[in-house]
């Protein structure tokens, strides 16, 4: 296991080209927020927002449009349960998260195989949250995509069928391979396999402790896959820096909000870039 | 009567520990927030989130979800009115804060009926506002749990039926006894009665004079409450910082916000942690 | 007429007594914000929470409410087509501001003369924007009050009778002894009439020039003379701080919007008290 | 071409005269924003606030009213769809910017055609985002107003039927003439064609590639043309200004969201008015 240290950044981050324009930075479609859970999606859009994505769509249950566009305007917005538009929308995107807020309702699997149903292998699928509930729990078929998984460790446990004691290296590294892509296994340390290997995240603090943190995450995986072009760094990038802009407000917060780490994101990209 | 000083908060706010997840910070259910007092549960919620609670769920009037979304993604909503949802949510929680904004409608009372129905004695029970005010004036039975009474000197009347003129520490004393749990009785020098004595809160500014400094409060006790094993201490600290935080803002304000209370609490909690 | 400097304030703006409460220092009802104009009584509400007043309710179009707590949960919101609750409400105030994004549809004038209805002599009732308007056009019979009327020159003239260019000291004062109360003639150079005698604010800056600065007038006025005893010197004091804050702003600012100015509102009454 | 300097800046943004009140400071209309890409309104709306004009009304779907509301007060709010309102309001501006988030629904078209049909020649016209696509794909006839297109590239290419490749000086200029007015011709280096001649704009980072940039380009249109006699002036100074904000603020981000430009507009035009 390799452990990430800031050279990730610089190794991902780049300076951009003078000749470019929106489109050169990617489309993100975040897919997520049903009524109860709506911040979530909007924690995740944000963070996409922030981390630089050029073009950011969120389908979410119609009750949270107003919340999102009342922080967010930069975002634009469509109904998930709409087929037809989540269908266009998620087609025409380079990297699609789905899960933050989704739920685990009839409604919600339906969301997931829609999306599941139009990704093809060119993109980045970030499944995230419920989506990882409903993967384990319900008869839905992983598509052809460059697949990204974020489970903390109970998620894991759930879709793995590894428990928490025995999630070993070597047992998740087993599954992984079968599932296909990268696996983010959330704890207080960490760890990412993916096809170049295993990697460890020692940056971070307890002060990340507090809802909305995994959300926060799944947007920034987002948004750094969608601009930049080694998926795999991209991953594990987004997972440092998340981390790292936690640990530099914690010297001074006794909680850190996973809004406050969005915000942080333009400079502290500035500040890393190569 | 012992003087809180910033012991309390040395005493109370613990380092976090390296091995931690969102569960280690406690889950906190707030219920509150009808059509007309919604900015309440608000207030109440967001300290509860700046206070570093692990999880925050709010229970409230449906016409409050997007206002609580635009200001605070961290928090999860649901209507106070489907009693399958509130018995789950409340069921889950460590820390319950009932009153905020509750009215005191047929309604509200059915909302408190189902939350005082539901509470368990290893929970954590703040009754606070309108929920004062419903148990001074209706039939309600107290659940068996640890109970945090936060009445001002007119809502302490109302539900002791001791008029203000007569609050002595004796008479509080008293009836605190026959109530159970832990009375934080607020005026402009606010007293608290626990099990384990009396304490006297001369921190504290006419510049909080306002309203919503009692929500938000109820809140912070919430969030405190959620995270720290001593409830007393708990307590005790969340009364202290609360006014603490509003001195250090008088320094510059002439009246010192609620919500500009609540956006301080990383920082103070992070300087006086040990 | 008198030139008002910042003596005006510190003879206003008292330090705040130990022992007190918010209902020290006031309740104030705003009326106004109809389904166009819902950003008016949103600057208002926001102008008298940040000036101190202890409570604070706002009567507007239901469409507000959300948009109202989204920026500020310290609020208290009604319908005001409700007449009970109006007449509650109303009734339960020290101070009445009526007017902002009122408009001047039949609803509109029906929430006016509700409220001219219930206001007593010993209240204080601001009437601004499309309340002067109703008043000057409708048949509506003000009531005994401790009035305060702030028109620009363009509704003074429709109010009055007296074309802009005719307005002199000696006419303007005419009416405002036919009308009761005090007049603020609002313009590059608002002029205040008064029992006391005139006087003349040169505070103020062009870069006020935009819509919403008359809202946030009325919303401080509501503020401050819910707080201070001396009504007048009430009504002075928040038309000086008003151009007085903007002329600092206007330091490093092009424009200045309404909302910056009730942001400072608490730092400048701090150094302004004695 | 002649290269724009900060000289365009000092030329336009006039230090305001005192005697001078919010009509001084110009009407802007600003009419777009469906239920999917509301944010795009609300962009176009803060950044005309922020610009200085002296009085805002955005037409939009009713569903937006409540996130511009929550963001931004200052502006008043009236429904797209409400023909007769909609003549009205945009009889009232000086400057009319209809287009961003409009959509090309047939909804959008209708409105498009009404805003048309009401435009007169003494008011500017700023044709921006789904309006340039309705006019490239629809029989739709420009009113006679003083004009201004705001597309990108491929925007023009669908308007002057001119592919990318092929968008020389000469062939622009050609098209220009005959549509009249101005054409703000944006890339990565935004060309300006005017009756007085060509312009080009080296100011701009790649830190701005993201949406909703020229939403806020379109309201800072509408802002400048508003207040600043010179209409070729006004239109080039805010171009200049949009990109010369994000230069200062890409020294220290990687990405420069819209909203973070609007914010420095008040601070950015003081420093450069004359």
């Amino acid at each position: 296991m390799e452990t990430l240290t800031d050279e990730i950044l610089t190794q991902t981050i780049r300076v951009r080209p003078q000749e470019s324009h929106k489109g050169t930075y990617g489309r993100v479609c975040l897919i997520g927020g049903n009524d109860h859970f709506g911040g979530a999606i909007l924690m995740a859009t944000e963070a996409s927002v922030y981390s630089g994505a050029g073009l950011n769509t969120t389908l979410t249950d119609p009750s949270n449009f107003v919340s999102l566009h009342s922080r967010m305007p930069e975002a634009m917005v469509a109904d998930f349960t709409h087929q037809d538009e989540l269908t266009e929308l998620v087609s025409a995107a380079n990297t699609v998260v789905v899960g933050p807020g989704l739920g685990t309702t009839p409604q919600s699997l339906s969301v997931l195989q829609a999306v599941f149903g139009t990704v093809t292998p060119k993109q980045t699928l970030i499944v995230d949250g419920s989506a990882i509930t409903l993967l384990s729990e319900k008869n839905v078929k992983l598509p052809q995509a460059k697949l990204v998984f974020t489970p903390h460790q109970m998620e894991w446990q759930r879709l793995s069928g590894i428990k928490i004691a025995d999630q070993t290296d070597e047992a998740n590294e087993v599954v992984r391979q079968q599932l296909g892509g990268i696996v983010v296994l959330k704890s207080h340390q960490t760890k990412i396999y993916t096809p170049a290997g295993g990697f460890l995240n020692k940056a971070g603090t307890p002060a990340q402790a507090t809802g909305g943190m995994g959300d926060t995450l799944a947007g920034m995986i987002g948004g750094f896959t969608a601009q930049f072009a080694n998926q795999t760094n991209a991953v594990l990038a987004a997972v440092y820096a998340h981390s790292a802009i936690a640990d530099e407000l914690a010297e001074n917060q006794y909680v850190v909000l996973p809004t406050q780490i969005i915000h942080q994101l333009p400079r502290y990209m500035h500040e890393h870039q190569s």
